[in-house]
């Protein structure tokens, strides 16, 4: 698939997607959309890729949705290709599907870890859109905004599930109800990123985290990993997680990478686990749990 | 309606409700409990008001339930006034709703943002029914006490719901186990409260935090974010939420003060939105999940 | 019951577990795993223990899984008694039940707050367990790991479920994802532990805790308030917890603890409690929520 928007390449195990529309600050637009999903599809089947990392070209990370339509941006009846095309393929309950939650539920069945590194200003979309992501990390000169209510819309990409559950729900509920645009600092002191590095220092230490993955985890650990503590997010008692992981348990105990795990281990050598996460992802993890009739 | 023991006033959009017993550190009585709840009322009716205050008068903010009754205050079978008017009018699965209860559960409905400005002590319910505010704020001054353990009862105004949401559960077992009174520096570190300010800054401060949200922001894209962010803290599922935020963008988008807040951010002006909550409430919005047969 | 790999004593209401393998830095074994859910079966029928403290003795406070069956550790089906024995009695599902999750979940049952003090290393299933406590403190000399992923595992103990409500989504994906051994600060800053103390203090640190719970509280209030809370962190709406603490308000607050609570608060002295959890625990409090068909 070409790739007119975003950038994706995969290097020692790692891929990098880089948001790639600078003179336009990265503004998110349908083709971004589709690139983004497309680039995740080829991360989960690129047994090669342990780890995926999303940043900006430029001096940005992303401004947002691209407002070139005006006041017709979120208008999905408008006579205007800009405004249409935002919204997704397919409809759920009767209405087009918003476009940025298909990259945000996306991310969040991603099969690898996922890193956003904010190198410079993340708004509405930019922001929502990597709340699935596992770890945010932040340039010194990032700046962020839930700036929805100043736009008369509402938060979207299913932030209003994910960002509570990310920073909690006060400090969730003072960003998106004054709509702020507000610095690195507060973001790490409202745990929307956990370091705020130098802005030279943002990729290094992104891909410093993702090497600590890709080097010393079993892939198919990983992605199950993922998958069981985002999904019990939504599980009503410790019961059901219980009655999972003794599975997962019992299934990856038995299996190759227990094996070379315990015994590298034990020997103080490096594991170099033998499964592939394309092959061996245990089909008895359930998926997110979908709506009757969604896509 | 008369009002004896809160004061309710409205100013430049902000309405403040200052608990008024000061002789009493405001303690909490089927009385201020009732005239709360129809000041919420009063608030959400009226476009006029963006953003609701609460704080207390006198050197206090709310010393928890009345305590007059003695023994026999928390008893709902005692033949004595004082005690029996705890209770909300009303029954849930045949007993008498707890009042704190009926006051929470109004302020998590609130259509319009809650700022708790706790200017003094505020023990008991005079925490719990603050937990549903969006935004709580401490004078130095100000002291917190859980100390239902140490009244022989338990937490209450769903206090078991909220409170685990706002500071995370081990803080909150930890509050709730001793019972122990604390200062507004543990309040702050524990996420109960997000700013400490000298006492005389604690209204202005408030105040400024309103006046963000009543100059900046779109009333309607407000209360609909409220009721999506608090009311996804009980779903299973993002779908959920893509499914109810792609319902909300696609109507909103469409809507006036979507075209206004979009131009007059790339007007670089202040945006005027036209759209009124009393009005324009999108009637599609779940309210708050209720048990069969709950009032 | 004799014990062999821990010891449980009480002493001046406060029941203290420790884990005694100490040249194996207490590495967890089945014999353990049986031996410290009898003992919180103790610690809730014994009346006089109003909390529960977990440590480790020696240098360390738990290794993990023992790993002497090596390759074959997390195989349910090897032929070495060692692997076969880790897992607990009874099915889930058609697979045998991970042993840690029997731990955790028990602990999640316990009607007596638990206080995890670390005094050394704390590793997998060391942490996990731990995860239901109410209150973890950390010595200086404490280190941390979530290293299922570099075994070839998945976090167990029902921890998916548990360590994003404790520690946020994010820190628990970091953790997980990189397997990474962290020290006490991190643990810290990344609310795994509320407290860090010189080696030294850990103890009566934990225990002067456990006596402010001991000393100022009813043992039935703060049972009760421990299930409510953890309980309705699974619990879709706030109208459950009003539903179910009106009930319990109605009951308790017509009891006698709550008139010696209020009446000991009017007369400035301590109360003395009368209620016993053992034959006071209201019968209306609904345990966790199990799958059906579960142990």
């Amino acid at each position: 698939m070409s790739r007119e928007q975003i950038s994706y390449e995969v290097s020692e195990g790692i891929a990098t997607i880089m948001l790639d529309r600078p003179d336009k600050l990265n503004a998110f637009t349908h083709v971004m959309r589709d690139e983004l999903i497309s680039a995740f599809d080829d991360a989960d089947a690129d047994d090669e890729v342990r780890a995926v990392i999303v940043t900006g070209a430029g001096r940005g990370f992303c401004a947002g949705a691209d407002l070139s339509a005006g006041a017709e941006t979120f208008n999905a009846g408008a006579n205007d290709e800009r405004a249409a095309t935002r919204w997704a393929a397919g409809q759920i309950d009767g209405v087009p599907r918003d476009g940025g939650g298909t990259v945000a539920l996306r991310i969040a069945e991603s099969r690898k870890p996922v890193i956003a590194a904010f190198n410079g200003p993340a708004v509405g979309v930019g922001v929502t859109m990597m709340l699935p992501a596992d770890i945010r990390l932040a340039a010194e000169s990032a700046k962020f905004g839930l700036v929805f209510a100043r736009r008369g819309i509402v938060p979207e990409a299913a932030s209003s599930w994910f960002l509570p559950r990310v920073v909690g729900i006060s400090q969730a509920m003072e960003w998106v109800a004054t709509g702020r645009v507000f610095g690195a600092q507060e973001a790490l002191s409202g745990r929307l990123v956990s370091r705020v590095v130098p802005d030279d220092d943002l990729l290094p230490t992104a891909r410093a985290i993702a090497r600590e993955i890709a080097d010393n985890t079993s892939g198919v650990s990983v992605a199950v990993s993922r998958q069981l503590l985002w999904g019990m997010l939504g599980a009503d008692s410790p019961w059901e997680a219980h009655r999972l992981d003794s599975k997962a348990i019992n299934h990856l105990g038995a299996a190759a990478d227990s094996a070379e795990g315990v015994e590298a281990f034990l020997a103080k050598r490096p594991a170099q686990f033998p499964m592939k996460v394309s092959a061996d992802y245990p089909d008895f993890i359930p998926p997110w749990p979908r709506r009757p009739g969604s896509p």
